[in-house]
């Protein structure tokens, strides 16, 4: 009765969504606090109490049809004068309003941009691991997603020449994640720069842009004072798409935006092509609301020190067990080698109620992906069900 | 820059939203109090009281994690319980849970259902006039959107001759929009029947089920008493777009659902295929606040006397004036026959300051929409505009 698209899509669906639901049911049968689940990026901390303080600013004093009606389908011209200026403060960049729209989440901006660039067959190149839903929104408009293995050395980094020999005449676009999902590594000023001269150099060659998508959900949540880029300053081809999903803790609302700096190619045409494609994809604008209570929140800090504490505690007891893993600077994963096949090991941490979604998940086998955005009471009732593990397999 | 695609569709853009933009800037140069702007369906009433009431309570009240958190992808569990209920207590249906997901708007739901049900070349039908979006929305997924001439009465009531001469192999589902926009025009029961009586002979010729497709954003808004019939009720194989947009004044939060009820061919699998759409289309989820609001509120009523004292004003004022069109019985929308080309007459209506959508947005020439969700005073204002235009072309 669906389409043939489809069938597979649903087929192979999302093993972390599935994860997080069978999570649930156990918890259901067994008393939540018997299950640890790792599975999803679900923001543990409060968002700020001044999110909810603006709302309530917002409902008593504007007009309730400015509030909830139409507005531009790019989103409240305020708003993207406030995010602009913020960003401007921040990074010592120059957007206006006009490099702004408000989006339905992160995961609404890709997906404009990408159809707002890709022709049936184009290629857009990612670096493994990355998050797995890359695949499907190239795909929703015909596009190709290219996945490059991770460097030798494992430690995650961007591999420049491995980017230089994937890109073809047929690549309209590269997206980064930064902090990365799911290894939890921050590029650096140096891995932008590499990445910025091969696209620079390969654009060159073929006669035609390639766009840098810098998809930014986790860039507030960056940990031991290391710093995250702002690409659009290292490459003038960079869209930006942001989220307020962990920065304020509103992954439900889905509330972002994009970026198109004036220095792209074709910048004016690609705005209003992302314009459209909001309007016709059928997300039409940003939720109302939380466009404006988000503006009011833009020097909100988020609280990293409790994410940092969940970092610090597993790292040092994962690896203090035998497991393998490069300490994350970022974001709020931990992405752990396994001993045998991670659909395995995975299915062996289940049996001891714990969620770790396999790496394959993130294009890339032989690991599990460890989100740690939970309560610190729930690591420490988790380390016995990881000693075992790491007993089992003779890791201590 | 740009994809081909794209560029056909930034080129067309919606004549609705730039009329809304120029509207906006004409305003802000000549005053707003002297701009008739009837082009945008953004509601004029104001939400009821209980949205804001509710939004607070629930901010005071509930975990905040829980409130803008992750939840299924198909929404809040119990928000789509009470959804179900209020279906099931004013329609006499049978929904649970499971028959319902929570959407970005309608404009969500009917992309997800139609990425669901379309393979490449695939045809959709709909009766002209239409919301134009929809071309866009079957063009998203590289089906075909087949175009029904309105019937020779006039009365812009779906002819099921035409329909029943217009399916083929190909034919995956029929929009309809009811009440409609852009006639107001409200299918009856006898439609319906009519309707679904074309679409089960036809399915059971070509042996697969074709979809019908209800778009419903305008449900609550009917006048003389006139009912509008749910579709689920006459034909098994009914998909239900629903959205608070217009019900409660939420256009700009972005908040609907769709259903899918137990005895459509394969309710399963499509469920699941509409699920893993709003997932990998980049919605996500419906915004978690206002599925938790609109859960609320579901036995507020709209205040749709205001929108009838408008409608009633200017169909007695146009007709008195010499304009011809049908009355509608539904949504907010006026559909009035042009004297010449409908393009030339919404020019010669701007020079006025009238700003009036050509039919052909619609897929039917010839006409021009008035959205009438506007002031009252507004109406009162723009109408010795309206006399002069009728007076120009000889109607009075």
């Amino acid at each position: 009765m669906i389409s043939e698209k489809m069938k597979a899509l649903v087929r192979g669906s999302s093993v972390i969504r599935a994860m997080f639901e069978e999570g649930k049911k156990m918890a259901g049968e067994i008393g939540r606090e018997n299950v640890y689940d790792y599975s999803l990026g679900n923001p543990s901390v409060n968002p700020p109490e001044k999110v909810k303080e603006s709302i309530k600013k917002i409902l008593d004093e504007k007009d309730p049809n400015y509030i909830h009606g139409y507005m531009s389908n790019s989103g409240y011209e305020d708003v993207r004068d406030r995010i602009a200026d913020s960003l401007n403060k921040r990074f010592a960049t120059h957007f206006n309003r006009n490099n702004l729209i408000m989006t339905v989440g992160a995961a609404g901006g890709l997906n404009i941009a990408l159809k707002a660039l890709i022709n049936p067959g184009d290629e857009v190149i990612t670096f493994s691991p990355f998050f797995g839903e890359y695949r499907n929104y190239v795909s929703n408009f015909e596009g190709v997603l290219v996945e490059l293995p991770p460097n030798e050395k494992g430690d995650f980094r961007p591999d420049p020449e491995a980017l230089r020999n994937a890109i073809t005449v047929r690549t309209r676009a590269l997206i980064v994640n930064n902090p990365n999902n799911p290894t939890g590594v921050v590029y650096s000023k140096e891995d932008i720069k590499n990445i910025a001269a091969v696209l620079k150099e390969k654009s060159a060659e073929f006669g035609a842009p390639i766009y840098l998508i810098s998809d930014e959900p986790y860039r507030e949540l960056a940990y031991d004072g290391v710093k995250v880029p702002y690409l659009t300053k290292y490459y003038d081809n960079t869209i930006v798409g942001y989220s307020f999903s962990k920065s304020l803790s509103l992954p439900g609302e889905r509330i972002g935006y994009i970026v198109v700096p004036d220095e792209a190619d074709g910048a004016k045409e690609l705005i209003s092509a992302c314009n459209v494609a909001n309007r016709i994809l059928g997300f039409v604008n940003a939720p109302s609301l939380m466009q404006l209570a988000v503006a009011e929140c833009l020097d909100e800090k988020c609280a990293v020190e409790v994410y940092d504490k969940n970092r610090k505690k597993l790292y040092e007891e994962l690896t203090g067990m035998g497991f393998t893993l490069v300490k994350p600077e970022g974001a709020f994963y931990l992405f752990v080698k396994t001993p045998e096949d991670d659909g395995a090991f995975s299915a062996k941490a289940k049996e001891k109620h714990l969620f770790l979604v396999p790496g394959k998940s993130f294009g890339c086998s032989g690991y599990v992906r460890i989100a740690y955005c939970v309560d610190y009471d729930m690591i420490i009732r988790s380390l016995p069900a990881f000693r075992e593990l790491a007993a089992e397999y003779g890791l201590c």
